[in-house]
């Protein structure tokens, strides 16, 4: 039995730089995982190619795949949809190679509920630790501003319920740093390992 | 509340290595964690020098701190003790620092009842993987020495159960990069994190 590859999904709230941090770890000649790219029926920008930057497709195209499973996760943004393809994830997997997802948060909500076992990173962003520091240096900033950086960060901790990995996008060389770490740790989980001796010996 | 550090235990099977991994990792300037010095009854070699190779005690001493209850861990080899005192370990912990053990499988049984929230690497011996190539190219050894081989494996294998991860001693210097990953990695868990977060926004 081949061993399959591990779902890596990347998310966070929008604006933390998910797109960035994905970007500098493909950048990477030694990164190994395959990046899944999304399938959108918003309109191509220049020099935007089919089947490299995303799969466009028509709206039609898009609401029958849904019809028929053929989505790991979707959404719906200012009247267009984003979505995953699952069928190249799983073979990918399949394959014994990783997949890397870079998605909206209430996207990696409905990964969890599909792949259960996929390794689910939080990138955080840094205001909320700076947040601190304003916090204990009141009363430079009006309280309702406070207040309300207060609330989005409640809803982001809250937000982190669902992941397995938090990283904070303070500098994206540190994030790209932690998450390779991550996947190279979760290869060495012993269940994973244990599993391979097991199958070793039962090559006899 | 201060942040506690981690416990990161590396064991494995004697002969693997993990005396010669542990300098590796602690010969690196970046390495952040305290090294835990063991305790033994046997007599200092030639250099060796008390509070940094060893805490060298008389075998009443040794036997009093276990009778104290001041060890984490300890185990009896050709008529000496070795073992881990247990203060330095909580000091270094509650001060928010990470400490390292490199010990033995049956002492790491005992760290894992009593620190069950330990990082447990094991660092597995590459003839596990060797004995593969072994078993597909049968008869050129003789079928008990193979034999001899298998039973071994199975009981490193067995032995992997009470580990989170398992590190392949291939290479010295894969070994530690993996290490390094997976102390990083931890340091990224949701919980740990998440907390701290919350912790913060208490601050108030």
């Amino acid at each position: 039995m081949k061993e399959k590859g591990l779902l890596i999904v990347l998310s966070g709230p929008s604006g933390v730089g998910k797109g960035t941090v994905r970007k500098a770890i493909f950048s990477q000649e030694e990164t190994k995982f395959e990046y899944s790219i999304s399938m959108t029926t918003r309109n191509p920008r220049e020099g935007e190619i089919d089947g490299v930057d995303y799969f466009f497709k028509t709206r039609e195209e898009f609401e029958e795949l849904i019809r028929q499973g053929k989505l790991l996760e979707y959404a719906e943004f200012v009247g267009n949809y984003y979505g995953t393809p699952v069928d190249y994830v799983r073979q990918t997997l399949d394959n014994g190679n990783d997949v890397f997802l870079e998605i909206e948060v209430q996207g990696a909500r409905q990964v969890r509920e599909k792949f259960p076992e996929a390794l689910f990173i939080f990138l955080a962003p840094p205001s909320l630790s700076e947040l601190q520091n304003r916090l204990v240096t009141r009363g430079t900033e009006a309280d309702d501003i406070i207040r309300g950086r207060m609330e989005t960060a409640r809803k982001e901790i809250e937000m982190m319920n669902l992941y397995d990995y938090i990283v904070e996008n303070d500098k994206i060389e540190n994030a790209v740093e932690k998450i390779n770490s991550i996947v190279q740790a979760e290869h060495c989980r012993k269940d994973r390992i244990q599993q391979r001796y097991i199958n070793m010996l039962e090559v006899e």
